[in-house]
């Protein structure tokens, strides 16, 4: 059957989520030993599918380490050879393979620049292990469909143990009081009650089943549902789905391109949803066509970003479906997606 | 005439960026006098618009400064109230009005937490002027079309001097060797050069004119040429350009999705390119449509890169008017996105 595989990884979701929410006490105290102290930064460096985890992790990170933080670009590694100080910086290496050569390299070179590097990946036994000075596995068992779902869930709820490990003193209260302190408590019980409803979802992909293009937006810690969710959508579907800030959407003139395209609006149950109540008003005025991805409610932000990526997991598979396109193998995608 | 504005503010340019050249000794001077020393690290604050040429910066000032760089998230500001140690950072921020709302509080956000603000912008008597510690002008004159053509090129131009500026010893060389030692003396004349030979740009926009999808790649330095091309030939035609990693493109699942769209490619005459001649001998193995922004050859990559995002907006006002669509006014757009 199309879509059995990823149906079947979306499932094992919660059980995964269990493992990494165990292991966080462990983790935390992993981490707090390696992290440098006066801590100049934090970087994340990705690639592909676990970009959107980085920008998740960025936020996060800079709130509650209360030092900036940002994304890596590898070129200038793997490709510029540039002679960069990374003392004081932690980097936080995403990979799920822990086999993709340019982030091996540029772990490589950012430590060799001083950086303490923190690796999280699906695959302990890979090359990133030599590569990093601690590594943290998110355990989520082999993926085989190409749209990547538990393995995503599992390094976002890595990052949120990783971060809350990073917090001092000046920081805490107010990030604790935006993103949540960074219990992974409710994690897998709030994915489990995502998954075990899709009925709302399924009939969003039947009424959107025809659709060439789609945005998606969100702001804040959502801001990353967003991107992923639009990620996902493009990968199983071949929709043109774009992940845009919600700021962009509202005061750009980006705007007027996508006037006409229907928008998806993901909250983070946090304090950016301020600008998706603007928007929603916005699109109402206009009878634009709009849908939200609900989570069950009462999380912290960083839970609640966690369940709406799986919600949009959900969408992107039952999208698939509703457009007889098998969400397990992208690659037959150039059939739908062939232009002029 | 439809487009007049936009292919105006086009023509100023060569005149514009030799005032910025003119300038940059001084500026240089005046950037020098007020970075923090030692320096953390250096990030651009940009919302929409600018948001491409902070991409261009942040490669830049990490190569050149040789501490690592990186992009602000303004929401972390004006929504979470973060509360962060900016202590030893240079932040550079972008705003062609000078009066975005979340910039001027963001900056003002980030000083509080000990950050030096320097703010770029083409309103010198904006309000972005108090909440900064140095301004400096793109003094590109009012720009009156919607998509941004002569103030984005200035504001490149202005950050190839703010960057150089930030030399430490250790990163020079290599610095030199992949980006240019920071010289915009060839930069008004290869704008001009570009400007002045439409023929092969109006050529491909005949053949493009009805285009639905378009993906523009490049890497490096010319990775934010990719995104601001994406962007303008989006904002002007309605096509939905995406700009794209060429390495996403080469080696991401992202590829599939994109297989059979027409791919752009710009290269940016440095280090980098190499993907991009293993992306093009891909593409023609494919039998993909293909086409590629060229320069005069033989500039250093930065003015490389901004003369290549100068044949960007050729391509896209170019597109328009193969369109029969306005690109003075994208708001018309409308018309021409409208979907399911």
């Amino acid at each position: 059957m199309n879509g059995e595989l990823m149906a079947a990884e979306m499932a094992e979701q919660p059980a995964v989520l269990a493992r990494v929410t165990a292991r966080a006490p462990a983790d935390t105290e992993a981490v707090r030993a390696v992290v440098p102290r006066p801590l100049a930064g934090v970087v994340f460096l990705a690639r592909g599918s676990s970009d959107n985890a980085a920008v998740f992790g960025r936020y996060l990170a800079e709130l509650r380490a209360g030092r900036p933080a940002g994304l890596a670009a590898p070129s200038l590694y793997t490709r510029y050879h540039a002679t960069v100080d990374w003392r004081g910086y932690l980097v936080v290496a995403l990979s799920q393979s822990g086999a993709t050569p340019e982030i091996i390299s540029t772990c490589r070179a950012v430590r060799t620049g001083g950086a303490v590097v923190l690796g999280i990946t699906n695959e302990p036994q890979s090359r990133l292990a030599d590569a990093v000075d601690l590594l943290l596995c998110t355990d989520a068992g082999p993926e085989r469909a190409v749209p990547a779902t538990k393995t995503v869930t599992a390094q976002l709820a890595v990052l949120v143990t990783v971060t809350s490990a990073l917090r001092s003193g000046a920081a805490d209260a107010a990030a604790d009081a935006a993103a949540g302190d960074g219990t992974l408590d409710g994690l897998p019980g709030a994915v489990a009650a995502v998954l075990g409803d899709p009925g709302p979802v399924h009939r969003l992909a039947d009424r959107w089943r025809g659709l060439d293009r789609l945005v998606v937006a969100g702001r804040g810690l959502a801001y990353a549902a967003a991107l992923e969710t639009a990620l996902k959508v493009k990968e199983t579907t071949g929709i043109l789905a774009e992940g845009i800030s919600t700021a962009d959407l509202l005061h750009g003139p980006i705007a007027a391109v996508y006037a006409g395209a229907p928008v998806l609006l993901v909250d983070g149950g946090g304090p950016a949803d301020t600008d998706l109540d603007d928007l929603r008003a916005l699109l109402a005025s206009r009878r634009a066509q709009a849908a939200s991805l609900s989570v069950p409610p009462g999380l912290p932000e960083a839970v609640h970003v966690i369940a709406a990526i799986t919600r949009g997991q959900q969408l992107a598979y039952e999208l698939a479906r509703a457009r007889d396109v098998n969400p397990d193998a992208p690659a037959h995608l150039s059939k739908v997606t062939a232009t002029t």
